[in-house]
This record gives structure tokens, sequence and C-alpha cells, in this order.
């Protein structure tokens, strides 16, 4: 694996001697700058944290270690001593400093605009680092890399302190969308479901249902609206191509939103043809029974093949076996209910008609 | 429940025309306007679907229902095109417009660009609507807020098309940082995790591990440089007082990174009291044990006691009864090279002492 092992450790000589003789590639210092955090956690003032900052930085490079200083809850921190701070740790020759909402409060353009002005004041790399309680830790990374950071801290699924940190797929579906070229070419992206498993076997989490890009939603259409577009062009409804991940898409038929465009491209499939009236009927006729039960896509594909057949047999056949009484006697009163779809049906292809 | 019933429809007057039967309070209207939309979905230039949607509000208007007219895609659509749309729609008195990123592609700054342009545009109301394929539609959201608009939709969970849409529980939680007062004011946040329990039932979902406020992960503290502060005042780490949303905060005792305030804390809440070096001692040991097999809290209570006790007791108790051989032996193993620890702890008051 192609990774420098760096260690994270307060802003202290102590835990930096002890760092360095572990071997490590570099050392992250940090130490909180918020009133809250010098108030209730170190105790120590500016004047105190610029002067053994400086003392760590010097004595890590002097071992030919990289050095990372950063503040802790940045975005609480007066924006002068920040400033002034990383001015003075750039000038004696930080490799980076890094900026952390370490209670997740930032929000966009306040990211943007800190990353904006630091950037003009240090000359050195800039790291941010993102926590998502309040929703915004993908677009904070994504705003601070608008505005000139050179790295962001990512786990794989977010996993951090209380809901995380910016997730690495996140992460990725934020920039492939932003550029595609650049991510294709310095990410092997085809690895992330594997790697996403592997995380949360290990610490005994589920993929959340949403999860970008390799939860089992985040390629899934249902909307009948949608399922049209989707099978006549996937880039009117997917921003982002699901093969580049190594995933594939998923189009919802069986379904209260089912449209008949879906059921004609699944009939297509099954090398069934029918007139586009036969194709809505038989669409009506699904939801009709989905109304009555869950019914999966097995069942649909089979109530489109007996749909066929009863078109062209006398002896019709009941379009989903096994109905109970009950379902039945539902079903025969939904379906009793289609003509409001028929006159729909109607009402659209005069107002087709009219638009031509 | 105090709620307005609208429906969604095509900007079609077939559709407009069932749906004011159908008795709704108000009508959403929308359509695509991207080139994307135009070629693939519908087929309609702009001029056709600004005559239509005039109709539409016309007819819909005449029937004393209220109306949002909205376009579909808007972050792919030429920006003068929906400019002139919006206009067109404002001056004959929609109630309100809406903009949609439909395929979650647009970024926060993207976002507040064109809800200030557009709020220059109309005068009537702005909804919004943003999916989250990219990662960003709380901060879209927020932005959009920050920019103007007056409606953003969200679903609990923020379950929808794909990986769904702004979720409620997190723009809750991006606002109450925002505004506290505000959003205590207007919602009832308490019910979140109810309603948030209720549909994950429904619809057959876990809530994400990791899930805003309410995901397990939410308000839990691991880190031992956390857990001192969070001991201390909770705001140092938290931004969201989890008592607002009816929730709790847990501090992870036992893990590799509990830190000694932690366990001093718990120890008086177990009414035991011992000097620092103890408690430390104590954090040490439980933090080997802790290497060697997975502990739960109960067994850092009774480790916290064992300790305790056998500094009282000529004799001494196993910290943690039940290891296995096999464990014991890692265990003593792992003992013996708390020396290190020790050494740390000299330096950490050797500074301290420096910097006093």
């Amino acid at each position: 694996m192609r990774a420098k092992i760096l260690t994270h450790v307060r802003c202290h000589l102590g835990d930096a001697k002890i760092a360095v003789e572990t071997g490590v590639d570099g050392l992250d210092v940090v130490i909180g700058t918020s009133s809250h955090l010098r108030e209730h956690s170190h105790g120590k003032d500016m004047e105190y944290i610029k002067n053994t900052a400086i003392e760590v930085i010097e004595f890590v490079k002097s071992k030919g270690k990289e050095i990372r200083f950063s503040s802790e809850d940045s975005f609480r921190s007066d924006l002068v001593d920040l400033l002034s701070l990383y001015a003075a740790v750039d000038k004696v020759g930080v490799d980076r400093v890094g900026i952390a909402d370490t209670v997740g409060c930032a929000s966009p353009r306040q990211v943007y605009d800190l990353v904006r002005t630091l950037r003009g004041v240090v000359s050195c790399d800039i790291e941010t680092h993102f926590h998502n309680d309040s929703g915004c830790a993908i677009a904070n990374a994504f705003c601070a890399l608008e505005a000139g950071a050179t790295h962001v801290d990512t786990s794989v699924l977010g996993i951090g302190e209380r809901n995380g940190i910016t997730p690495l797929g996140g992460l990725m579906a934020r920039m492939i969308v932003a550029d595609r070229d650049y991510v294709l070419s310095r990410y092997n992206i085809k690895k992330l479901k594997e790697v996403e498993d592997l995380v949360a076997d290990l610490v005994e989490v589920n993929v959340p249902f949403n999860n970008y890009i390799t939860g089992f939603c985040a390629f899934t259409h249902k909307a009948g609206i949608h399922a049209k577009a989707i099978l006549n062009n996937p880039s009117t409804y997917e921003i982002i191509d699901p093969k580049d991940f190594g995933m594939s898409r998923y189009v919802h038929f069986a379904s209260r939103l089912t449209g008949w465009n879906a059921i004609k491209s699944r009939a297509e499939q099954l090398d069934i043809k029918m007139s586009d009236a036969q194709y809505k009927e038989c669409t009506a006729k699904i939801k009709a029974i989905a109304d009555v039960r869950k019914i999966a896509l097995d069942d649909t594909d089979s109530i489109i093949r007996t749909y066929y057949h009863n078109l062209h047999s006398e002896q019709e056949k009941p379009l989903l076996p096994g109905l109970t009484p009950e379902e039945a006697k539902k079903f025969a009163e939904v379906e009793k209910g289609l003509g409001g779809l028929k006159e729909q049906r109607e009402l659209e292809t005069a107002a087709n008609a009219g638009a031509a």
C-alpha cells in the first residue's frame, strides 16, 4: 500500500519525542484554539500555544520528519488568533497547517471564506477535517477544495467521533460529479464497495441503506416518470455512472409508481411484444395487484407473461395465482376502479394531441 | 395534523384537471427544463413549456387552489431560459416557484448563487428540492435558505429516489446549530426519533448507525482527550445538545482510547475515590484488558471496583474474571508494556510543570 504513516499527538514536546521514536513518517500535531477548548480542555493561552507549537515543529523537523500543525475547533476560534498562529508556524517551515471543524458546526460558505483567507496567509499545504454533526461534512470538504485546500481528512464510511467525518465514498461521489476524468485517473474507485464492506464487517455496523454509491438504494429508480427517461438515457436521472464504481442500476418495476414505459422495456427484455395500449393496461393491472399485496420482480414478470397469454387464449388464467379469497376480492374492487386510469389516459392523449 | 395536502403532477392541463377534482389544497406542477430531460423525457421546447405553464397556472388559480410551479433538473438547465420562465409564471400569479436538483449534482455555492439570482427575479415564494447523490442535500438546503429560499423539501430519513433527498432530521441538525431559538420555537423536535422509527419500520430499513441526531453514534464520545472535556463542559465537543431532541449522550469508556478523566468521572459516579495516580493506573489496566478482548461498560465498572478493592486488600482478585488462559497470558504481556505509559505520564507532568 502506497501510504505514509502519521501519528496524531497533542502539541507537547513530550508527546512529540515519543512519537518520533516510534519511527512514523510524520506527526500531526493538534491543539484546541477555541475559547471553549482553551477554558475547558487544556487551559492554555494563545501565546503559550504559539511558543509550544514553534518548539514542537522545530524539534520534529530537526529529526527529519514531516509535520502538520492543526488547530482544533477552528470554526469557533478567533480569526485573528488563528491567522497569526498559522502565519507563525508557516514561517518556521511547517509542512502543512490544518483546520478542523471538530464539533461539526461549520457551514459551506463559512468554510470557503476561512480557507480562502488562510490560503492568502500561508504558503504551505492546507489540510481540512470536517465532522458531520450538522450534515455538511462532504459539502464543507468540497468548498474547502474550491477555496484552495490541498488535503481532506476522510475515513471509510465516515466512521469517527459521534456521527463521524467526511466519508471517503461520499467525497468521491461529490468529486466525480465535479471532475470525472481527474477522479478516474487518481483513484481506484472500483474498490470502494469492497473496502466499505470490510470495514463495516470489522466494526460491526451495517452499510446504511442510503449510503453514497454503495447503499442498496443509491442507483434504484422507482417513479414511473423517471423510469421512462432512465431507460431512454441514464444521464437524465443519474449524475454518477454506477459502472465507474463497478456497480449497476436497478429500475424498480413492481410498485404503485410503476410507469408503463418500464413495463414495456421489461416485456421487451422477456421477448414479449404488445401494443402501447396493451402495455398500459398490463401496467394498470400490475399496479392494482401491488395495491393488494407486496409483489416482487419475479411476480411482475409472471404477470406480464400471463397478461400476454390471456390476450391470445380463450382460457383466461389468473394474473397472480395464490391470492387469498380476501386479496382476490380486494383486487376485483381495485380493478373496477381502473376506469379512472383509462379516463386519465384519454385526457393525456388529448393534451398531447393539442400540443402537437 | 396541521398540514396541507398538495399533489405532484406533470405540467399538463389534463393532469391538473384530474388533480383539482381530487379535492387537494394545492398542486405542485413540475416539468423538466434541462436539455437532458427535454430531449429524453418529454420532448418539448421552452416556448411550449412556458405557454403550458401559464395555461395550467391560470386554470388552477381559477379553481381557487394553491399552485407551485417547478422546473426539474434546474441545475443543468440554461440560466436565461430558467429565469425567463420563472419571471413569466410569477407574473401570472403563481404562489411559489421551485428549483430542483433532481439528479443531485448541485454544489453549495452554486445553489447559493442560483437562489440569490432568482430571489431578485420573482416576488413569490421559492421552494427548493435537493437530492443527495453527491452528499450535499443538507448543505444545499441550508445555502438556499441563506440565499432567500422560503421552502425546503424534506422527507423522514431523506427517503426518496436513489439515495434520497434532504432528510428532515439532518436539516434540523443544521438549523439548530444556526439558530437554536428559532428551531425550538417552531418545531417539536423531541418527536423526531419516534417519527423516524415509525417510517423506518414501515419501509423496512434500519436507521443508519451514523444518522443525524438519532443514529446510535450521534452523541457517542470515545477519544480520551474528548471525554475529559465533555465531562467538564459538553459544549466543548458538542454543537447540538442531545436533550433538545430528547436524546442523551454516551461517553464510551471501554476502549483503547479511554482517557483517565473519563474513568475518574465514572469511578466518582460509582462513589469510589482514589488519587489521580491511581485513576491513571486503573485506566492503563482497563486499556490493557481492552487490548486483549472486547469489554463492555459493565466490565469497566467491575474492573474499577476490583482495582479499588485490590488497593485496600491483601488478597488480590483478578481484574476481569473469566479470561481464557490465552487471554490471561496476552494480558500479562500487555501489562508488562505499561512501563511506556508511565514514562509518557512523567514527560507529560514535566511538560505541564514547565508551562505553569
